[in-house]
């Protein structure tokens, strides 16, 4: 059994705080991402399906499989849910049902916790390289199905001499395009130095916050695992308010981590969900690929008649720095730029965060948290009649409620191209909003505490990532 | 939406240090329900198989499945697991993916919360009526596929303008024989009088807490039901610690309910858990009951060939007073007493409890937390090879030990004259003890703060159930 220090929150809490490091500046650290990113060729072309090798369609289901039977599989699910504005759809969906691991090493060096971060490509990224975890590896990865070379660093996640847990939680991913898929986010903290390979540095949270305020720096396996890190103590922290105007956006979500009280109580929260849960009909019967209604595909592609949401499709890869050098694989391909927003306001001298449970196919139990407004996969349609509540106040917010704006792309080794403009807003008198039943104001600490139990969609784990506070 | 009050967990502790009631004393709520079980006739008689009128064995998978395709069904599940010392089985378990309710309504009468208590028979009740929840109902039952009466009380449950939530939340059932069976566990509070019906009645949670004292009066319906009730602050409780000696168990437990640090940090537990869920390969495969390996059926029960853990039965049921006057049903039948025991110890001050992280075929995520020593079903083999861990700490404890014992029968719906003698047993210098990997010391608060989030099992909800403070 392991231990964690008591102050691990507040070592966290530092190192967010922190931008100076003895290795590089984040300036410095923007150059070497770019730098990395002209240097690897990564070359991606989009192919027919009949050109995957190791990928092909089953015969009657029609479902996408590897030769191994492992990775993943692209079958069908038909849903039928009373939430949102679609009552009935069908739609592809990645199978993947392996726990793989998203890790990062950590280190205390100058007295702050410093992070091990890797530049890395992966296919579906949109341009680059991006700043990734130490080691992130699905379990057939570390487990070798890939005949390719053993993941770097990975050791240091298994062998409990080498290093000690700080964070360890299961998280799902996309319940829209994934079903059931989720990653072990975990930090561990080095006894002793670690040799630095290629392409890897150590930088502070405070840099790697920093560096969210550009487009696809930062990918999205760095985001969750961020999101993790506890800022807070998980209990017993007292109430700190932080009167009106005397604090920074920062400051004020960091007394919201810290505040016990919320607009509702945590008991009260769980009422709301549980409730959502057993009074809406959600279900999801699996079909085969070649059975979905409203798809069509073609050799290039699987997508909907009429053209929206999303595509898979097929590519071939060549890369000059990776486990295996060339392979093809399936991709979901977004429509659209999507649209991730969350709505904050002061309640009660409070930061709140209003969330909504989101009914998706690939999630446990129905429901996720999500923020306030989820538009990912091309799901938008401004002005159309299903178009998400609070879309215009994300999209139509003046520069001086923007507290976070940036283009952030989704997984890489799924996702081709999919990236969505992330925002915080911040309204006054968010308690007189008027709120459909499944949204809710929630303090960061409440956030937080769902987070820990895997409550919270990854969008809305994205976005507490892109909290910086200097 | 709902809110609650924020002195919700200490009018539930008011309530359970109160065994004054202006309606009966704790002695007559005893004679109340020895006196109502006499009353009612309620015949249960095996049957074979074939006499099942509305059940019947699916041609091909073997399955047992009712007319209606509601209700439940029973399957097979062939289990491989690096958990436990038992590494693959196969056995029957009961698919029943609805989510029921588990309802009490709740008034403030003198000043204390008293709950509306019934006292219902169910065919596999070891003997007698028990003390249930005011509405104890499968989503088949109140949606009326039963074709019977429409149960009791039920509209109190789903109104809001009749009653305010209390508690609500999604519990899960016996892993070891449901596939994802779980139960809505509410609780409201009504603004006016409610009508009293016949076998109803008004007690304080303190003498509910005394009843637990009898053997089998308190069916696991109400059992999880009060181990839901908040009996401390969710949070901003203050640390208080009671010097050894100057208090009784039930001040030494509530001291516990309250305290801020444990053995292991809230992160450190979360993390041993996440550990154990990632590194256990523990998969669960659908069979059909016509395939298992081991189990053999005749026309009267399906059993294992070794004749150990539990059967399938089948019986018919006839009653005076339920929904539907007469019908015959599938059960299963344990073959053994069982134990369910929980080893408690002052640590750092403060009393701990030692629980496992268990596998089971029907859990969520496969791993559920777990009372010390966990053998119902007849899992129990004192002196083989397979004995549980702690089994003889919990079954040789001194009269000087035992904080709690009584005998409790599991849901008698499903459960034909399945018992366990559930136990509290206090140890000195638990610290000390040589733990397997998968257990752990946890705070009632922290075992409180995991219940809520669905981990704990039906069996260490129970034990909760049983701790009085009075």
């Amino acid at each position: 059994m392991m231990d964690t220090s008591e102050s691990t929150a507040s070592r966290f809490l530092k190192s967010a705080l922190t931008e100076e490091s003895p290795f590089q500046t984040t300036a410095e650290a923007v150059a070497w991402l770019n730098a990395t990113g002209k240097e690897r060729r990564f070359t991606v072309t989009r192919i027919p399906f009949e050109q995957l090798g190791e990928w092909s369609f089953l015969a009657g289901s029609g479902d996408l499989v590897h030769r191994s039977g492992k990775f993943f599989r692209v079958h069908g699910v038909r849903v039928h849910t009373e939430f949102g504005t679609l009552p009935d759809w069908d739609q592809p969906i990645i199978d993947q049902p392996e726990i793989g691991i998203l890790g990062i090493i950590a280190r205390e060096i100058d007295g702050v916790l410093h992070l091990l971060m890797q530049a890395k490509m992966e296919p579906g990224n949109p341009f680059g390289v991006q700043l990734s975890p130490t080691v992130q590896a699905t379990r057939s990865n570390y487990t070798q199905v890939h005949q390719g070379s053993r993941p770097l660093y990975l050791d240091y996640f298994f062998d409990r001499s080498l290093a000690r847990v700080l964070v360890d939680q299961l998280q799902w991913e996309q319940g829209s395009a994934f079903l059931g898929k989720r990653n072990r986010n975990i930090v561990v903290e080095v006894n002793d130095d670690v040799p630095l390979e290629e392409n890897f540095r150590w930088l502070t949270l405070g840099q790697i916050k920093k560096l969210h305020a550009q487009p696809n720096l930062i990918n999205m396996d760095t985001r969750t695992v961020v999101a993790c890190m506890p800022l807070a103590e998980a209990r017993g922290a007292a109430k700190r308010d932080v009167p009106r105007g005397a604090a920074t956006f920062g400051e004020e979500v960091l007394a919201s981590f810290r505040s016990v009280r919320g607009r509702l109580s945590d008991d009260a929260l769980l009422n709301w969900l549980t409730d959502l849960k057993c009074r809406v009909d959600h279900r999801v019967e699996r079909v085969g690929l070649a059975d979905l209604s409203g798809w069509k595909q073609t050799g290039e592609e699987i997508a909907r008649e009429d053209g929206r949401f999303f595509k898979v499709i097929a590519v071939n890869v060549e890369a000059d720095s990776r486990e295996v050098m060339r392979w093809s694989q399936p991709l979901i391909a977004g429509v659209d730029r999507g649209v991730i927003g969350l709505l904050v306001s002061r309640i009660d001298d409070v930061l709140h965060a209003l969330i909504q449970a989101r009914a998706e196919p690939g999630s446990p139990d129905a429901l996720t948290l999500a923020p306030t407004v989820h538009c990912a996969l091309g799901y938008r349609r401004r002005g159309e009649s299903d178009a998400a509540p609070f879309v215009d106040a994300i999209e139509n917010a003046g520069p001086d409620q923007i507290r976070y704006s940036a283009i952030q792309s989704e997984e890489g080794g799924r996702f081709y191209r999919v990236d969505s403009e992330y925002r915080i807003v911040e309204i006054d008198n968010g308690e007189k909003l008027a709120l459909p039943p499944n949204y809710a104001w929630v303090t960061f600490r409440q956030l937080q505490d769902l987070l820990r139990h895997g409550y919270v969609s990854v969008e809305a784990r994205s976005l507490l990532s892109c909290l910086a506070f200097t």
